[in-house]
């Protein structure tokens, strides 16, 4: 039996008769997390801690077992790994020695995040204004009723794990290098190809570049296209992180008023934009699609003013009744739509995979600047992405989802006319998986959806989504990752809350 | 057999005795991708050329089967990824027919990477700009001697895919909704485990930001710590990357003269920096190592300037003499010091993570900012290297890693002081996987770089990393990726051409 040299076990928690530090561990066999690597990360903390001081000796191997009541090996493998990492060492006839480094290593008092706020230098003022965006606030484990989120369980994780694992052995050197700023070549291909036939948008392979996500891909356009002070006409209400992104490349935003009835477009292009961002396929917020005659308005607006138009389509894949309509891009003859995409609609949106089609050659010109954002996706995840759609997965998969969809969206807006109609006014546009829905009488709803996110249910404020007064108060709900029984749950809760935040 | 309707066979290969189209489909067994691939590839690119017509019929499947000398399942499949993608429809009785939209869709002239330059609006100032940044190039499957390049083939792929796969399938919503825009929280807390031990970073995982590699990393900070006309001490030669990055944020560069004996610090904070960006483990590109009075001296000046300093650790790992140096990180006592640190060259470029250590609550205070970029990495990989170093696999690779390179760099240097000596003075520095050799006599170094590129070598230009007159010339040479048979048979090539670049 080993001696502990530097402190005998002294606790009141006799009922184990452990010795320490043994008596500080807690193995759960019952937890995902293997025994070794509990092992492991409790030591680890112990030490770093300073709970087992530096050059202190750890019990044997075999004590480990015994009184832990697990394998050798498994105490072998979980001291292998502290020792890979520095924190034990061995000495030969010595046993096993919490290393000296480990005890210098302690973190600071107060440099954690309850540390002191003031940090000399401090942001930059485009720091601090992009500090201050809002954002829609998630909560892990609860979709119901996230705005734009998919059904997660549904996506066909076999298949895409089996292309995954095809491209994570080693075989070509280019997906592991530096190449493809603009993105992995097969991907750009098969993107083109299905832009083309399913959103007539017109463009080569070469015209797309690759992003990590829509909004990387919006804050790169900002970046590229907008200087200080430049005009952007911003949807009011419109999509937050459009907006961030121009104000952090220094933009005014000029309101373009949208509501039930669509775009409210000018005759005149005042104050003159340099850009105009616009979500014609399906509203962010709003869900409504742009009629054509007021995307050939726009276009006449931008061709006045010589102005960009970003075309942001980042939902368009969902319509649910009748076609929908082509892109923009499409009808566009003159090189000034610039359209962006995202998978995390149609796939699910920790892939951080999305595109943007640049007219003419302005891809290939803005390579460099690509370079200084390091804004590259994974090409694992392209190639496997590349695959995917190749495959016909993707195809399948939205087809399917549109169907699910579909007929999560009526028994979603029956529930809501039904039992939520004395507040809410839900817009049925017939694209999008998010539905807004403005209250009917007076109310504040970041009370709402603050007292929503006590009961476990995740909304968003409609008002957030404006950019001044006045602000169309109501709620934004996602139902696409709400199954029906879901759905019948949770209804009568946000009944009883809009019940007592309408007051008596 | 079926009649073709649109058009009959006419051409002149009737040694194939094909009907049109299928006498231009040319499948080959012995490519990698499937025949079916092959077959729907090519007959799109027929399609969207508008050489099969819009409503065109196409051969019926025995026929295709039948003349190309494939399985009907083949054809069935290559056919049915052509109707998913809405290019073709069957009609009952009617056969396969080539969609009316496929027509429509072909791209116009000229707008692809041969269109027309001109576009309306064009770039921002700062678009410019970010577009004229220099850049190291690439060549795809020419590791030999590109600067920066880790050993791809070595990396333990089979384990990697294995933690892939773990995850790949879907078991927790988090690793795929739009949770952490820090990162990863398992990843967060084994780099904050692996830095306090390995590095002497002072930290907690609450300060740690998980970013798309280092590039990003550093474009990140300039945006939120820099304003226009905001100064920055640049190492010179430095990093081209973080120039740019701090061009692109407005800043103006003052240079911080580095040579083979280390950084001129100088006495005074003029002109006052807000920032000092620097490479202390391994210089970018000397490959020197700062040593610990110049740290302190530079420390002195930031606190006088009040100034952040960005500590760029891309490298650090690969220490060939003596132990390495703690990071600048963990000597600071004031929080001014952001750590920056990434996997592209422990793992593999194409990784696409790298992360910042943020003093006090700074990483929580700026989520929203990251928010505004899109710049997250996606949680598959995050999760998957979280298991990956926790598993021990990571410092196993990285302890092989480091004997291998040991001793490739010793080869590389023999074959270089025998070889070259008479036109190259490589810096032998005891850090990195590249060496940068400045030329002994006057030569230029981008006319040695394009020879070299010519015979497949390659380089880097040496002058490139340099800012401002004058401008060392030489070459900048990556060895880990490149076996020493491989250096044997190419350091010949590169004598070949300096000696004819050298002149009489």
């Amino acid at each position: 039996m080993v001696r502990f040299e530097w402190v005998q076990f002294d606790g009141c928690d006799v009922t184990r008769h452990r010795s320490y530090p043994l008596d500080l561990i807690a193995l759960r066999p019952d937890e995902a997390a293997p025994l070794h690597r509990q092992l492991s990360d409790q030591l680890r903390e112990l030490i770093l801690a300073g709970s087992i001081p530096a050059e202190g000796r750890l019990p044997s191997i075999r004590t480990f077992a015994g009184e832990l009541a697990i394998s050798r090996n498994t105490v072998i493998t979980a001291l292998d790994q502290l020792s890979a990492e520095g924190l034990l060492e061995s000495r030969r006839g010595a046993g096993i020695n919490v290393a000296r480094v480990a005890g210098a290593a302690r973190p600071r008092q107060g440099a954690g995040e309850d540390g002191p706020a003031s940090i000399a230098p401090g942001l930059s003022s485009r720091g601090e204004l992009m500090a201050a965006q809002p954002r829609v606030r998630t909560m892990p484990r609860r979709t119901a009723f996230h705005p734009g989120t998919p059904d997660l369980a549904q996506f066909p994780f076999k298949t895409w794990s089996r292309l995954l694992a095809r491209h994570a052995r080693f075989g070509a050197e280019d997906l592991f290098g530096y190449h493809y700023i603009s993105g992995y070549p097969g991907l750009r291909r098969v993107i083109a190809s299905f832009l083309t036939t399913m959103r007539r948008v017109r463009c080569t392979p070469e015209q797309i570049v690759v992003t990590t996500g829509g909004q990387a891909a919006l804050d790169l356009l900002a970046r590229v296209l907008l200087s200080d002070g430049d005009t952007v006409w911003m949807e009011e209400p419109g999509y937050p992180g459009a907006r961030g992104a121009f104000l952090g490349a220094g933009a005014r935003l000029a309101p373009l008023p949208v509501g039930r009835n669509g775009w409210q477009v000018p005759q005149e292009a005042d104050p003159l934009p340099r850009l105009i961002y616009l979500t014609p396929s399906c509203q962010h917020p709003l869900g409504v699609t742009m009629p054509l005659e007021q995307r050939l308005a726009v276009l006449d607006i931008a061709r006045a003013a010589s102005a960009w138009v970003i075309e942001d389509d980042f939902d368009g894949e969902y319509t649910f009744r009748g076609k929908p309509l082509p892109a923009m891009q499409g009808v566009d003859d003159e090189s000034r739509v610039i359209y962006v995409g995202t998978f995390s609609k149609t796939l699910f949106p920790a892939m951080r995979l999305g595109f943007i089609v640049f007219p003419g050659d302005l891809a290939e010109r803005i390579k460099p600047a690509i370079s200084v954002t390091g804004q590259f996706a994974p090409m694992l995840l392209q190639a496997t992405l590349a695959d995917f759609i190749e495959e016909g997965s993707f195809f399948l998969h939205l087809n399917r989802m549109r169907r699910l969809y579909g007929r999560r969206r009526d028994h979603f807006l029956r529930l809501m006319n039904e039992g939520l109609g004395a507040w809410l006014d839900p817009i049925d546009s017939r694209t999008g998986i998010q539905i807004a829905a403005p209250f009917r009488i007076p109310m504040n709803d970041r009370t709402v959806v603050a007292a929503a996110a006590g009961a476990g249910v995740n909304l968003a404020p409609l008002s957030l989504y404006y950019n001044q007064a006045p602000r169309q108060s109501g709620l934004m709900m996602g139902y696409a990752g709400v199954p029906e029984s879901e759905m019948d749950r949770l209804f009568p809760v946000l009944r009883t809350i809009l019940a007592a935040s309408a007051g008596p």
